[in-house]
């Protein structure tokens, strides 16, 4: 060893004592012929003292230190006279007796302390140097206790962690695999998992009962924000239960990770329906940390003469509370925040219930102020507060509510990082239509069972069809997701059937699987956590990238390795392809 | 929940309760109008009882059943009149009162019994069944236990569970790399890692300080037996470390493990040098349950004129206890087995120091009594040994050697599974030199450290500097290894250009590791455990295979899942490569 104590462990107790501390030159400064040094490390921060008239020879090699050397230091500890309160060992200092260079750094591209200079494309060059400030690697630190919780929570229960292959078969449903040529088999590829679903499943045909693994999986999109190519999941499914048993396992774990982690209890989640979540929240995930439900107007709103209203399939609203005083200017920019393309709306209506309680409102020309009360009455409003509306198709409309409702809820400041509301959200429809290709898609994935006493429901009325699939949401984020699975065999084709495959097809791509259910699967189902986004919102950051030890931008790149990168042609000739680039 | 309780769950104390299992069917027999089932699940078996008297719309039920049919039964526990002391539940039976049948089963294509009469290639199709099977569902256990043991013990040390990614850069050093095309980077590829070796480094660059991992690393290698193309290490970096502090506490982790999983204290590691390993045991991984050393009978045997020996640059031999009754039959049978190729030897030379005192040799006509008897001393044989000797290059017949002795071990049943004797092997060379390209290689890897004191050979004699590396043998089996890296960027830089590497094709292919070594990098030293081979030892088992849930056979091909297989050419045109097969 290199060091007797880390620099995060020296206390007045150590008072006296001789140490050798090892790390890296935070800050040097000096001060009347004495020079302070920062040494740190993972641990933390000990401040290092040295007298230069009591020992020149030291004194001379601590002169060529710069930032981010690398010494090893032996010393006494000593009481500190100006004792710094903000760190754990700001009681004591070592009074430095002897000093080794271990290597010497050049000056870092940015600064190393909490808050850096960096860009962001600097600081994913030099990856490695970004990880040594505190923030990020507390936030991997948290990750590690994070996986280790939820580890030691599965593990009680009985739950066996198995690996499954990352080389497994392409199947074209979904998103799009990445791929990797086969030298052994010639012109045959594996494809890398976008999750381990069919294996998951067979694991519960081989009677394992209850599985998880916290798993690499990976999807080839055009990256959007806050997506990698390679990202993790918590993978679970268990045999012999039904939706509730799911609900209450994982509830359980989720409860358990805020108490372990972050030392918040949480109470029982709420259970709300898809249906109900689009028609109060315009959101499969709603945020639940404050009201400000959409409220229909449709009925009320219509054949007074607003051509928009009367021409819309929908017209609904939120209440903002306490926005009655909000500006031309500020109307105006929340209505061009509402027509751009990603929300989509056409244009919005407002109404002021002022504090004086008299009602003003974009369409007042429209609608009587009796007419106008019966709007505020709805949302409950009271005197100081904003009511926003928009019309247009249902669906759309509820969307565009929805985002409008987040971006008050901003401005209002009402989504506090450091309260947490989880819920489950139920009853996803089983198909979503596509207007494109002019076929059913499964909304959770092809292996989802349908909720039993709407089964009869699936030649008639595919799309009214309810699942017994689930989603975890906190704060608005969709957390994890799951659903029970079909495990028999004949409700299986008959999935298959219905989204377009023929039985050659799937059986080629989902074989294995129909083969299985052959031999006596048992009722199972699961779920899966995104663990990166569950690190991100336990260390109250906005993306996933921080999560990740050495994540990729948004071209696939990682740009520290400088990766992908081209390969030797002896390469690609023994794995029998060859580049076909277009110009 | 489909059940109450478990099939290994119920005992005497639960009798006369109402309790609901579900399982599947493992046996059904019938006795003078009872029916008996041994209902299974991961947890154990239980008895169900179906009176025909009393209940016949079960019975009507029952009829149906067949081996591995699912079903959900209720009833009542019941004290059995005929004990089974072989299994937990064996004191109990369920009278059935109730009978759901889940999913039917098919019959399976080999029996589900802890023996199975399926061969190899049909319980590999039909994995999911095959781990029904308990000796290979409990290794998988045995699995997830070894991997929550040395989680919690490196956890328990402060070591930061680190993900490091799956899509990295391609480095030609070392075994074939697998590919993945990137889409979004055409042309251009990433390799999955063969270790993290790299990124681990940077770990430590970065000051994480402890890193750990469990993880799946990948090598296109042609599959000889008992290698998959992805495998599972435990991989681990330490900061301020020097190669003492890495073998404690890594003996201290294995130490953990032996005594957690399988309830064996084992006291220190011997630590043995590679030069001893070789000399001793022919092997640079020996097998020290058992002595049989090898000794050199080079002076002793040279120079009398048997021409044999003389042309020989070494003479060696191994004494086997108690085996002076070996009939010529025997002796020729080894004989055989060393001069195979695999072995290589060109003969053997045997010396019965037989019951009665008397010597009896092969090669009697050239050398005296005396001169045997020397032989003998050498080895300390006593009357009832034999000695077997072998000549030739040293190196080659030391391994040969050590061949020999592990195969006499395994006829005189030296060799017991439930033995473990492990020890490091230490002061490995640093480099090897290849005839054939006329340079040095890696012994272990390029980033591996010289020891200090033999640095000064590196110019002069490169052959003969050790390094500061170190592998974990147990039983003959090299199960982890690793070793100090160097970190000054003068030193790698010196041991690229000794490897071959120019500076421009050291700077592209590690020239994100060259670049941190300049922002201060740390003394670091770390190792990585073969955890699949770990697994298979603790199991008892002589393949890897078991210890994966799916594991691909000698083509590297997934039979259960058919994969690799072909892929679209929409998905080869997106990935800008196309076949280039020969014919």
């Amino acid at each position: 060893m290199y060091r007797t104590h880390t620099c995060g462990e020296l206390r007045l107790e150590h008072q006296g004592a001789e140490v050798t501390l090892a790390g890296w030159v935070q800050r040097k400064r000096e001060f009347g012929g004495m020079t302070f040094i920062d040494l740190r490390d993972r641990y933390g921060l000990t401040q290092l003292v040295f007298d230069e008239k009591t020992n020149p020879e030291v004194t001379e090699k601590m002169k060529k230190l710069g930032r981010e050397f690398v010494i090893q230091s032996k010393g006494i500890v000593l009481e500190r006279s100006n004792k710094n309160k903000n760190i754990p060992t700001g009681d004591i200092e070592i009074e430095v007796l002897g000093l080794q260079i271990l290597n010497a750094s050049e000056v870092p591209p940015f600064t190393i302390e909490d808050e850096s200079d960096g860009g962001d494309d600097i600081r994913m060059k030099y990856r490695y140097l970004d990880l040594r400030r505190a923030p990020v690697r507390d936030t991997l630190v948290l990750r590690a206790k994070m996986a280790h919780a939820v580890r030691s929570y599965l593990n009680g229960l009985n739950f066996i962690e198995t690996e499954t292959p990352v080389l497994i078969k392409s199947t074209p449903e979904g998103a799009r695999d990445f791929v990797v040529p086969s030298r052994m088999n010639p012109g045959e590829f594996y494809a890398l998992p976008q999750s381990p679903q069919q294996l998951k499943q067979l694991l519960m045909v081989a009677g394992f009962d209850r599985y998880y693994q916290i798993v690499k999986c990976f999807r080839d999109e055009d990256l959007r924000a806050d997506r990698q190519p390679e990202f993790t999941q918590i993978d679970c499914e268990m045999s012999f239960v039904e939706q509730e048993d799911i609900l209450n396992t994982f509830e359980g774990l989720t409860r358990y990770m805020f108490k372990e982690i972050k030392g918040i209890e949480i109470s029982e989640f709420p259970r709300m329906p898809y249906s109900e979540a689009m028609e109060n929240y315009g959101s499969d995930k709603p945020d639940i940390r404050f009201e400000m439900k959409i409220k229909e107007l449709t009925r009320l709103a219509k054949g007074k003469g607003f051509p928009v209203f009367d021409d819309a399939e929908f017209v609904g609203g939120i209440c903002a509370e306490g926005c009655s005083e909000y500006t031309r200017k500020q109307l105006d920019a929340l209505t061009e925040w509402v027509k751009r393309p990603q929300i989509g709306a056409k244009g919005m209506v407002y109404l002021k219930y002022n504090t004086d309680g008299s009602l003003k409102s974009s369409v007042d020309k429209f609608y009587s102020p009796e007419e106008l009360k019966k709007w505020a009455d709805l949302f409950g409003a009271k005197p100081g507060d904003l009511i926003l509306v928009l019309s247009g198709a249902k669906e759309q409309t509820q969307k565009a509510l929805g985002e409008l409702r987040l971006e008050m809820a901003n401005q209002l400041g009402l989504r506090e990082k450091s309260v947490f509301q989880p819920l489950w959200v139920v009853d996803f429809p089983l198909l979503e239509w596509d207007e494109e290709t002019k076929r059913y898609y499964a909304m959770h994935h092809p292996f989802t069972a349908p909720k039993p006493e709407d089964i009869s429901m699936l030649e008639t009325n595919p799309g009214a069809v309810r699942a017994n699939a689930y989603d975890l949401v906190i704060n608005g984020v969709e957390i994890g997701g799951g659903s029970v699975r079909i495990f028999d065999k004949g409700l299986q084709a008959k999935m298959f059937n219905m989204l377009g495959f023929t039985p050659e097809q799937a059986e080629y791509q989902f074989g294995f699987l129909m083969n299985a259910f052959k031999f006596g699967a048992p009722p199972h189902a699961g779920i899966a956590f995104g663990f990166d986004r569950l690190t991100s919102m336990f260390a109250g950051l906005d993306s996933i990238r921080d999560t990740i030890a050495f994540p990729k931008n948004n071209s696939g790149r990682d740009v520290m390795m400088d990766s992908p990168s081209s390969i030797a042609d002896a390469q690609l000739n023994e794995l029998n392809i060859k580049l076909d680039l277009k110009q």
